[in-house]
């Protein structure tokens, strides 16, 4: 029904995550209406973002060797952050919660899947305990089953170097519900809860 | 905080119809993970849609000079379905519930847009009556302010033709619940109900 072309770019759009039948269509209309600049803007960045480089100490997205957090000797330099991807670095930016480094796994461990720690940028992470001085490691993965196996796989591992480590934690979201909330969540909420210090 | 290249195509992503900033970054990162051969399909396709045509008879999107549509001599060449966009002509398709011949408009009349009549394509609309010989003119521009405004129009224009002119009707969408369609489709569904016929 689709001329060839439409066909195809309606096909490729659907590889995007959450992308199905109706809004690759959408989209190929939408692109089909832009102009010549519009389309060869689009050409470009894709075109790009194939030099695009992975910062050579923390596997953060960087156009150098080196990513900006990395080359940013205002941090802290003893805290780093271990997460799975780096569009998790610029989330944890973004709140503006953490001004230490970061270190990207590239993936969780996932027997299922085959991926096993070697397949991560673990080694890495342990040279850098010992070469940059790190003195605590803060595990952020995601709490689902292979970033809570990940986690506890590096916790034990890092255990054997001289290094604090810690975890995020698990709780009721901000602004969230106590009723919506799963039972796991309310049950890590109440083993993780704070003491309030009392007045001296 | 992202890379130039990667900060690029998140932009030109949000141009995508419904795509705001976390689904942009959303697809980047998809499309950063994507190998080489996969993102060339991507250039090819958007390079290859520049391509595309518009049907010369009713202003589909074509391969050819003429479309599939205005090619097949089986459908029925005495009724012309006049929609706003080629992707109307997919969904009406879709249904199967039509099978005679398009004419796209190109859009809407919309004064406050600046769209008057002049920038359609009813001049085309108003030959083809004369050189088809067609006899229904099925106006099926969507139900909105500015799709019954040219709906409207057409209808007025079209008097001056001996041509059958009809609108393709609103009211409750199949699997709908009553109480959920707001009061003007109940009121349109109401004025254009179909009478049962009786047994004879």
């Amino acid at each position: 029904m689709y001329p060839e072309s439409l066909k195809k770019l309606i096909f490729v759009l659907k590889r995007l995550p959450g992308v199905g039948e109706k809004t690759a269509e959408r989209y190929a209309f939408k692109l089909l209406n832009e102009n010549k600049e519009q389309l060869n803007e689009f050409v470009e960045a894709l075109t790009d973002i194939q030099n695009i480089k992975h910062c050579k100490c923390c596997g953060n997205v960087s156009d150098d060797d080196l990513c900006e957090i990395c080359k940013d000797k205002t941090r802290n330099q003893e805290q780093v952050m271990v997460v799975q991807e780096p569009k998790d670095i610029i989330a944890l930016e973004k709140s503006e919660a953490f001004n230490g480094k970061y270190h990207v796994l590239g993936g969780l461990i996932a027997p299922n899947k085959g991926i096993m720690p070697e397949d991560l940028n673990i080694d890495s992470l342990i040279s850098r305990i010992e070469s940059e001085g790190i003195k605590e490691i803060i595990i952020a993965t995601d709490p689902t089953v292979d970033g809570e196996t990940t986690a506890l796989y590096l916790s034990k591992l890092l255990n054997n170097y001289d290094v604090k480590v810690s975890r995020i934690a698990n709780g009721i979201p901000m602004g969230g519900n106590l009723d919506y909330v799963d039972g796991l969540t309310l049950f890590k909420a109440i083993e993780g809860r704070t003491e309030y210090k009392k007045n001296d």
